[in-house]
């Protein structure tokens, strides 16, 4: 898909161990500094992903080449956190892939945005609303990094005063009233359009479910993804100590022809 | 992205509740039988999708335009069960997108292709190793119903022999002894190249995670998911009371340059 | 702490295997009619606990002494189903044991009951609410065959219309408004007793967190509990596939002394 | 129960907020230093339980009168965490109430010892196996603490080389090899005992559930308990971000009369 060596301007998941990585831009000429020395970027150029590059104290970091979730976790900041699991199930219930015109409210600082714009190119579109002018310069620079910005169009409006695009596949809701957003989204949806809603609280969800229930949208359906960790080791093998308990609940719906 | 109207060919999914629905192809003429009675066909040609149409006893069932989650539950029959929840991280786990080119095995009955092939569209491919001929044949035709056997080839081959394609993105494992398949992997895929593992038993996860450790993959990491449906309704919302606790672990590695 | 021998009068836990079980009264010259044959009770008299016995049809069963969970299963019926896994929190956050004089609302058919009864013996005492006759007779029921009714005084009064009891040790709420109750409870503890609260909602924790309060509660805490059963065998260990997602949220406070 | 007024000698429960208290014993003419201030016994004394008092800095704390699960929770130092939640289930499971002879092993600093020793007073006895001397030592203190050091006999012994006592009600282990510990516990347990094992990683699982098996226990069951907890508040309701994702699995099982 991609060239296979790391070239300037590439953007490389420097790996120390699993909880310690680093996604950096490779600039000719400059160093990066980490808690276990600097690394030089003339050392990574033209060598093939996956390779190993000491710093100077001698500790080797691999130069992975990032996938979607390295994006994702890296572009977490500021707001809530949708992790990569929520993400998933989110694309997943939305139906969307190649070629999908999706709605995105809020942007935030656009987790979602690059997972949804990973999925939709080449030729589908995210039109990504956001009312929060410095988020959405955030979710520029991510998507930049991430290399999808052009498959995503980020619009500097508050959502609930409207949805501009029509005949499109899913509606995505991230934002804390998602409730007033639903009839707009069903004017924007095509028939069997699909609308999915993550919130935190319980109240956002009840009052999410009436609004869709009580606007043309049916199958409506909400659910809650726990992931833990396995601690994999023969003979200590045990799930990992401290998981993270809640996230949010992710509702969806499609939409019915005629309300 | 596709008509909005049904025409003769097309597969709908025939909703008459959230635990009723029937995956049909519409075919002039003729009638569908459902336990509240029968459906013709005719009656849904020409109609926007999301329609409602009577069964002859007077039950209303509406005419969805199917999913991909729908295609996979539908297509998941005779092997184990990986719920759409796996689906969704396996997915997000492996990185790929649209044009990746990923291996496969064993297909079962094409659930899992399904959604991989539904995500690297219109550039990417799907190679899915399956040894059992009728399996196979079950998988091509869930494929064809879901209008995505263009992007997969199906390949009647022990997989445990070895894996034919070489600079692949992922590998995706589903099958007993994913550990046997751990060295040939290593060399199908490019460098950075993912593998995602999906075994329902903790001593498979074990060996596999052995296996990878031993090959040259690094950032291993094993998961589970558990999905829990909520009761949404003013005054009554509570979890569900019943919950699938386990389909099976994920786990997760990249490939390293030089093992 | 009790004979050995199986007698005339006891009752017995007639084990076949793990997911079929009678828990019968043993009277001698009488028989016991399973689906795998029948057995007669004076082939158990004198035996010790621990024993096999054949039904006439060759099945083994097991006759096992009853354990407070094989009494608490055994007595569900009818209502809402109280898991062992909550009574064991219940009885834990409660902070009662052997002497406790402790308040619970409703009796339902005594599974709580019957736990509360066994852990207060032989010097407590549990005060038992339930306006509902029919139900006090089956909970009397299940409380003689525990052999803990001398330890409980059921009472066929509306506890919503108050507590008469006073300096009592814990109140135990397990009825649909359990917010009502929550003054009257502050009245009949004593100082720093305690208050648990079962409710299958989230609606009904939200109105009893806020009663408690605003009542002179403190450390107020809210949790669920899942309980997973595994699968334990060498090469095949895993979770079980089902379980039960959702019975109540447990809501515990402490009487603070001065409101 | 217990006297009601806050006497010198007593264990109070100083309560700031729900994750800041401290158990401390009560000395007339002595003060008690905090975080926010220091505290002078004299102002508790005499005072009723529950009370409300000022550190030298205004802050104030509730004087609470410990709990079962205070104890427990305090009692937690230097060895794994067995946590309220698994000791309430492990309880349960052994069928244990006022009264029972329970042996365990190993006692580690007591927590578990101590929730024993609260459900089986006043007639009860709690044999507690312990080789580290230095363990023994801690959970002497912790039980004299709660009051409850008369229900128990600790002993400095290595459990894997027998058990003493015989006839007992149930068999409690909470060390790293309880396999080794199986059939001792079969000669000890009475006919239809329980016996009952927490152990965190799988392997331990197995091992034991193999032993259990082949030394005449039946009904072996194996459960993980999850705990979680609800931020309970109206409009913002949800579970806590945080929680406890592993403890340990909980394998039960009963003594049949002849292997």
């Amino acid at each position: 898909m991609s060239s296979q060596k790391i070239t300037e301007g590439d953007h490389v998941l420097l790996y120390l161990n699993q909880r310690k990585t680093y996604l950096v831009k490779v600039e000719a000429g400059k160093t990066f500094h980490t808690h276990k020395g600097f690394i030089k970027f003339d050392e990574l150029i033209g060598k093939e992903y996956g390779s190993t590059v000491a710093s100077n104290t001698g500790f080797e970091f691999i130069a992975l080449k990032p996938l979607l979730r390295d994006y994702i976790m890296k572009a977490v900041r500021r707001t809530q956190i949708t992790y990569p699991k929520d993400i998933a199930l989110i694309v997943m219930f939305s139906g969307i892939g190649p070629g999908s015109r999706v709605v995105e409210a809020g942007t935030g600082t656009g987790a979602l945005t690059t997972a949804l714009a990973h999925y939709v190119k080449p030729n589908g579109r995210v039109y990504s609303y956001e009312f929060r002018e410095e988020f959405l310069k955030t979710a520029e620079k991510n998507l930049k990094r991430a290399n999808l910005v052009d498959f995503v169009e980020l619009k500097n409006k508050d959502v609930t005063a409207g949805i501009e695009e029509s005949e499109v596949d899913a509606v995505i809701l991230d934002l804390a009233t998602p409730w007033l957003v639903v009839p707009s989204a069903y004017k924007a949806l095509k028939p069997c359009g699909t609308i999915v809603s993550f919130s935190p609280t319980i109240d956002q969800v009840v009052k999410t479910v009436e609004a869709l229930n009580a606007n043309g949208f049916i199958d409506t359906e909400t659910v809650e993804c726990l992931m833990r960790g396995m601690q994999t080791e023969r003979g200590k093998t045990r799930p990992q100590t401290l998981m993270t308990a809640h996230t949010g609940y992710i509702t969806f719906a499609r939409k019915k022809a005629v309300k």
